[in-house]
């Protein structure tokens, strides 16, 4: 599909202006509507060359038929039914007759056109001044609301007027009676499936005036579904006949003869009702479809729509994120879009396109806890709650799934709808045991942010303990090293496959089996009968969760000393690098133009994997490791998955890459609206719309939650002057403006108070007292490097230097030195033997550089505190004045000494032990994990070098760099000498600097 | 399926002789006759329950149909069209009638039944006495035979005699005229697929009195054949009608009225062709049926059937084994299903069911090239030269599959008929890259043993070439090691899929890539003008093949240092040990009950991977190494593929394991006939049957060809008296008898000779000479210890030790000491601190057991050649005197001094290093390594030892043992003390022993 126009940017609506052919399909997903049990895709309201075709659908959440799954060479344990979301009888169809003339936008000429989804409404509405070809004329307005008041009605009120040349106006609303779903694209897996056979079969429809009354159950998966339309009209119409024609009802309304149609303002409301044997008795199911419309008339569409207005006004009060720019739309979109989503009875959960779409078949994947759930937990803890209750609903099909594949406790699918898996591709579905883990994650992370122990007890302790021992059971204590393995398994990374010792999956199984025992103990504690009756009911006793800490202990999270960096499996360090300068092998994304084999054969990934984890056990990294995750990990990524960016995103904000972070946000926040994969017509992407909210949260307000205390490092982009949003924390709710200056944390309620931290400040809140901080971090300490900061050894290297290569013959002099700056020893030495062409065996060079190091310390019994460098005693001291932390991060193992001699060791809060760093400078470890020490983040420092490979390291740290001569020249403030280290000029270009 | 009552056995047929509709099925298979291009299962020829299901079977081999291939969640490059040989229509109907009556096996009485294949002619007979429900009565033979003279033909040939109480006598000849492909059993991936549409359009039908002249094409793959069905019959009968019914034509003949059935001997013979547009114009399929029919009419059935008959009387001629004994009906079964089911003509190969059954849809794997072309590369070399010629037919569609696949080369398909990639599982399908290097090794061990130097040129050389560039396009040097390694692939073993660096991928892809470049520079030298056209066309430089060459010696084969074994792949001995003892883990075969996620989690194997290696590159391992590869894996392979126990059966029999050898023989040999797998119904086994004959030759027989070269170590199990065979070896016939004692090999031809090994000696076999030479090992060596056998230094170690004990206060004795015999230094240390309740660091254990050495070392210094044992000097004189060659094999590294004080040093041909062991006894490297050294098998040496660890080092070794003393009673031949050593009892000893 080619690119087509964008929407306008609007802070509140998304608004189509003119009528196309060409997008029908992709805004049928954009003007979606849903209250999280009903939906409707945005097809047009009349017949037109593309109804019955993928740009209507009618869903129910949850309601979904099954067929045979066929495969080519099948095993054991595969699947066999599909499971697909429905797409029920299209209800919504409205046609207009002007005399012998039908309303169809490619007939005649619009002489007006808006279709706008009203966001701040949850509207969509459509305004038309349409002329036909013979001249007649029209002012039509069509309201859609699916109610999130009444979560089983939907509304479309048309308003007509301005009716010009017309005798006779007639309306015919139609109702179709089969099932919409089609064949779709079988080559690209990530499209929704058809049916070979008709889905569903009538088992009454009563046709009453105004009113049809219907009953359908599907072909196999045995559903029920009863759905009521009936119209309501003014006077100005009167019905002229009502008729079945199987596989659609027409109602036709007409202008009685009384009436001139030049005239009339006419008003025409079709009441639309599902109900489903999910929620419902079957016996009951036509009964209270009925009663729920007869209701809905008496109350009228106007006030319906006023309710359902209310509704999501209420929303927006609690969910809103402002940000002032120009990705506002984008943000509401995306959370609007969520909310329409989610199911809200622990019935259903949200499908990966949402209501939007029949794309991955309308099955729940591990993008509700991962992605979805942060966004309902810190803003409608309710619906949270619900999310999670649906997985509880499932556990006895997921135990069920768990024998199958010979394991113990119990397995969730890795894609359902019903409880079962329904992956028919299990390298990267069933072997995705992660779901378990990320279901934990969420649970824990709910609980954590709610409070909900309820939740915990009557369905959270009972998933904690039968995923724990699906791990135990699928792990295994390796003899050698008694690290606890886990083998064949696929990560996040879907372009790595069935691997052993996937670094997400094992992680993500300590915390699941941690959170399993710690929540054992507490629920035995607080809710004693609980405990009893589950321990009883699953066989549970202590012991067991005595293991589950063994093997969380144990677990094997692969590291690789070379490259420090997390191993993202057992192997993937040691296969191909991607080739990224072969065409053939960059067509994006590459899961449709390469094989499987080819992609899991390279290190490539399709999302993030170890940088997830990063992410989402943040407490578990030092901040150099992420930074070495990340530089390692992100190159490699293709963001071939929609739900790559915002993790990216998150991340890059976090290392203090704001630009990076930026542009990672306005690919999952615009993804939709601009349709960046080229696949919106399947349905919106819902997890990365979640990850929209994460990005922001996470990512640009720099919340973390670790043990459900809130912190918060506000890094807002360029563009924005705000990022104004707010949380709520055991049911108070936490209001965060942060401007680009100051920030303002305020507190719901009466007398309570909460305690957060603002760049590592602890900060109290009290409802009615808010409290005004700086958004960007101050000033907390200055990092020195050693050798021509503080003082100046080079000579004494210089001259340790002279008389090695004097004793040995080799040539030296003042230039080579020059070259030796911020260079280790070895490397050094290397340099000198270059510069005389010889070359040594290992030992010797050994012996070389030890001697020099002899020379030079005892030229270092020559320094005194005289020999700190002009103006270091007097800038020490202004920090010490300002309270300004200081620390020292000099690779020299003689440093130390140095300070000792220099007399200034106790005026440093913290002397780095230059051994124990893994990588020297120009790596940033030495500054980072300086500041990490000190409790401060990198932002809080300033870091001072006078060497190339120093000031790349304090950069690359993510730090303000200041640069002491000309070899520091790319410092962000460089002065001339030591002498000109002048404090309030630097922490005035340090305030002053971008983020 | 039950289990139902086997064949009798017999040496040269295979008889049913009682109907039995139960077994139909399995019969069918067993009963198919076939000639490499038609192939009929043993369907009946009368009417009955069972026509039109899978026990009729007429296939053209390779002519096949294709349908969609659905998958459940498909993928870029997943195959988009299965293959299936078709089940052409039935012609071989015949239905008897008497009267009103017709012939029925389940009606009436079966006064005498026979069904019999006669392997010795190639023919089906079935022989009949039945009496009918009225009692009349008629005698009845039906022979089947598809020639194997002329590819197109297939004879049916009735004898109707003994007619009893029968006015008028009707024989109705019938041909169906629509396909029998069936729907299969969907769970199994093993057996064969049906169609969901009609696969055969008629083009053409033409009825002519006798005759039926067929014309069809496939749907699909737009495939035609021809068909002629022509009747011939005796003047006891006359036609009475012949008639289309659409989906079958009627034939129908009965007696005229002047003939009384009673006295007549009523013959009628049905002649049936086809030919296919694979190997013939379209425009002449027809034509050519026709032509073959009048020919063959004329010649007559008798005539037809008896040059067949003379054709397998000279396949037996160069091909049959013989071996006196209860497998002997088995090994024939399996070789004649070989032959009668192998391309000939380059156009098709051979299926992994040959032309039994639709089971793996007519498919073509590695089974040829592994299992199958041995049989033909030494018995037909022109069907060996064939079947190859098929893959280079091939060739253009395994580049089209490279590229698909991303890769430069070609990578032939793991299933295939016609040449496109088939796998509808890609992890144990196109994964099996192996494929490629098996199809290399195919080609080099046909050229080897043939000399057929043009094939090389013609198709090898492009064969050769397009599988090393696949490789170096697939593989990738290390940064860090150099290794050239392979990632994400699946080796043989279908239990473990998807891994890096396979053993046995890596070590096939070596020869691949040193084959190709060695055949290039003969080509180039031998055949320049073709090696300079191959080149052009290729667009082939010299630099790649020393590419290809630094690539081969770069290989990585994965070793583990502590198991000392060969790991499958990177991680797999990391993976958790298979639960022997959980009956639900334990149901066979393991795929039909097991996720595949689960089974590749373990160390399990479905068949021999590294032990494949082992035998396929026997030379590229030393003999400990296969004990210790062996020892390993074959525990954990369940033999759940049919291409197992053959190699098992090798591999024991190799390291000297002759029962265990017989015992996987049994179970290829029989697999079909007894129906093992119960799954013979789908057809039979065609790789076990090629694995038959590589049992009995490399196995039991010995032969190992390396770089063409043939050399026997004859290892007869008890239950024979003979082993007797032909090879032919670069156009020569080299007779091999195998008796208990003794083994003739005789030269067929003129003043030609042939240089082969026996049991590693050099033999000259000339045409007209045979060699008789001793079927058993004799013996060649013997090996001593040394403490204990030589010499006694056991009082020095217990007065070092008694001496180290004393200075440490440690509790030792007599007793104690006792325990230490065999066992090395540091253990026997552990023995003492035990005993003492002592508990040390490691450094303190090492400086004791040094202190300890130090102690003995001095004692040493009292050693003479009077310290030699009594006897030991007269037993090693005589060794010397029968030229038998003796070996030091010793654990102590002071046994070079100790010999020497002994003045025995010269007497040893070897003194093996004991500080290059790298595990000591009881682990038989020392033992096996010292024969391997002196150029000899374990079989033809003898170990002499005294402790119980020694003993068992030499009986793991395959060694023939001689224990001094009680610790040693474990021997084979025992004696109290040196003095009792007496050769010639040894000797007889050693040469009366069970192999």
């Amino acid at each position: 599909m080619n690119k087509i126009e964008s929407f306008p940017v609007e802070p509140w609506s998304v608004t189509e202006s003119s009528y196309s052919r060409d997008v029908l399909q992709r805004n049928a997903s954009i003007f979606f509507l849903g209250n999280g049990y009903l939906g409707f895709r945005g097809g047009l309201e009349e017949d037109g060359p593309e109804r019955g075709s993928s740009t209507h659908g009618t869903f129910i959440n949850g309601f979904y038929e099954s067929s045979p799954q066929v495969y080519g060479e099948a095993a054991f344990g595969f699947p066999d039914k599909k499971q697909a979301m429905l797409n029920l009888p299209d209800p919504t169809g409205i046609n207009i007759y002007l005399d012998d003339e039908v309303f169809n936008p490619e007939a005649g000429e619009l002489l007006e056109y808006t279709r706008s989804l009203k966001l701040d409404e949850g509207l969509l509405v459509r305004d038309m001044y349409w002329q036909s070809d013979k001249g007649r004329r029209v002012r039509l307005k069509i309201t859609r609301c699916i109610s999130s008041v009444r979560q089983h009605l939907a509304v479309i009120s048309c308003r007509i007027t301005g009716l010009e040349g017309v005798e006779k106006f007639r309306i015919v609303s139609t109702c179709s009676t089969v099932s919409e779903s089609h064949e779709s694209n079988k080559s690209d897996p990530r499209t929704g499936a058809g049916f070979m056979h008709s889905p569903l079969n009538c088992e009454c429809r009563d046709l009453d005036r105004d009113r049809a009354v219907i009953l359908q159950r599907t072909a196999n998966s045995g559903l029920v579904f009863s759905e009521v339309v009936s119209n309501a009209h003014c006077s100005e119409l009167s019905l002229a006949g009502s008729k079945d024609f199987g596989d659609r009802i027409e109602f036709t309304y007409e202008t009685p003869d009384a009436v001139d149609p030049q005239q009339a303002e006419i008003s025409f409301d079709k009441f639309i009702c599902f109900y489903s044997s999910i929620e419902e008795e079957e016996s009951r199911l036509a009964d209270a479809a009925v009663e729920t419309v007869d209701e809905a008339e008496k109350v009228g569409a106007a006030l319906i729509i006023e309710e359902h207005r209310q509704h999501i006004r209420e929303f927006w009060e609690t969910s809103d994120i402002e940000i002032d720019g120009e990705m506002q739309q984008g943000i509401r979109f995306n959370l609007f879009s969520i909310y329409q989503s989610a199911g809200r009875d622990g019935l259903r959960n949200i499908a990966a396109k949402g209501l939007s779409g029949e794309g991955y078949e309308g099955h729940y994947f591990w993008d509700t806890e991962i992605y979805v759930l942060p966004f309902f937990t810190y803003t409608s803890p309710e619906i949270a709650g619900k999310l999670l209750e649906y997985r509880y609903s499932i556990l006895e099909q997921a135990r069920g799934r768990a024998r199958v594949m010979s394991e113990k406790g119990a397995l969730f699918p890795w894609r359902t709808i019903n409880g079962e898996e329904a992956s028919a591709y299990f390298p990267a579905g069933t072997a995705q045991y992660h779901i378990n883990a990320d279901i934990a994650y969420g649970i824990k992370k709910y609980v954590k942010a709610s409070g909900d122990m309820k939740f915990l007890a009557d369905c959270g302790l009972e998933i904690l303990i039968e995923t724990a021992r699906f791990w135990i059971s699928i792990g295994h204590f390796c003899d050698d090293t008694g690290s606890f393995r886990i083998d064949c398994v696929t990560g996040p990374d879907e372009y790595t496959a069935i691997v052993n010792n996937n670094y997400f999956t094992n992680i993500m199984v300590k915390q699941n089996l941690e959170y399993a025992a710690d929540s054992v103990r507490r629920i035995k504690e607080d809710f004693p009968d609980v405990y009893q009756q589950v321990a009883e009911a699953l066989c549970f006793s202590e012991e067991e969760s005595l293991l589950w800490l063994k093997a969380a202990a144990a677990v094997y999270l692969p590291y690789d000393e070379k490259l420090c960096v997390h191993a993202q499996d057992d192997t993937f360090l040691q296969k191909e690098a991607w080739d990224f300068s072969n065409p053939d092998m960059n067509m994006h994304p590459l899961l449709l133009h390469l094989h499987p084999l080819v992609i899991y054969r390279y290190q490539i990934l399709k999302q993030p994997d170890v940088v997830l984890a990063n992410f989402l056990m943040n407490d578990s990294f030092s901040r150099i490791q992420k930074i070495r995750d990340y530089n390692y990990y992100n190159p490699i990524t293709t963001g071939d998955s929609s739900l790559a960016p915002c993790i990216q995103s998150i991340m890059a904000a976090e290392l203090g890459r704001v630009e990076d972070a930026y542009s990672y946000f306005m690919k999952t926040a615009r993804m939709d609206l601009d349709d960046i994969n080229s696949n919106v017509s399947d349905g919106v992407h819902i997890a990365a719309m979640g990850g929209t909210w994460l990005s922001l949260i996470y990512g640009f307000a720099g919340l973390r939650d670790s043990e459900g205390q809130l912190s918060f490092c506000p890094r807002l982009p360029a563009a924005w002057n705000c990022l104004n949003f707010k949380l709520n924390h055991k049911g108070m709710v936490l209001r965060i403006k942060m401007g680009r200056d100051r920030t303002e944390y305020s507190l719901s309620g009466y007398n309570s108070s909460l305690k957060i931290s603002h760049w590592g400040q602890p900060v109290t809140v009290r409802s009615g007292n808010p409290i005004e901080t700086s958004t960007r971090p101050e000033l907390k300490a200055v990092i020195f490097d050693l050798d021509g900061v503080i003082t100046d050894t080079s000579e004494y290297h210089y001259l340790a230097w002279q008389r090695l290569a004097d004793e040995e013959g080799f040539i030296f002099s003042r230039d080579i030195n020059e070259r030796l700056r911020g260079i280790s020893r070895l490397a050094s030495l290397d340099i000198i033997l270059d510069a005389s062409s010889v070359r040594l065996a290992g030992s010797k060079r050994f012996e070389l550089g030890e001697r020099k190091n002899e020379y030079y310390k005892e030229l270092l019994k020559q320094i005194t505190p005289e020999s700190l460098l002009p103006g270091i005693p007097e800038f020490m001291k202004v920090l010490k004045e300002k309270r300004i932390k200081t620390a020292l991060a000099s690779a020299s193992r003689n440093a130390p000494e140095v300070i000792d001699r220099l007399g200034i060791t106790d005026d440093f809060d913290l002397v780095m032990d230059a051994a124990a760093v893994e990588k020297g400078k120009p790596d940033p470890e030495i500054f980072v994990s300086a500041a990490e020490k000190l409790g401060l983040y990198p932002e809080q420092c300033i870091g001072i070098e006078d060497a190339a490979a120093g000031v790349e390291a304090i950069r690359a740290g993510g730090m303000f760099s200041v640069g002491i001569g000309s070899a520091a020249a790319e410092a962000t403030w460089t002065v001339d000498g030591t002498e000109d280290l002048n404090f309030n000029d630097i922490l005035a270009a340090f305030n002053a600097r971008d983020l």
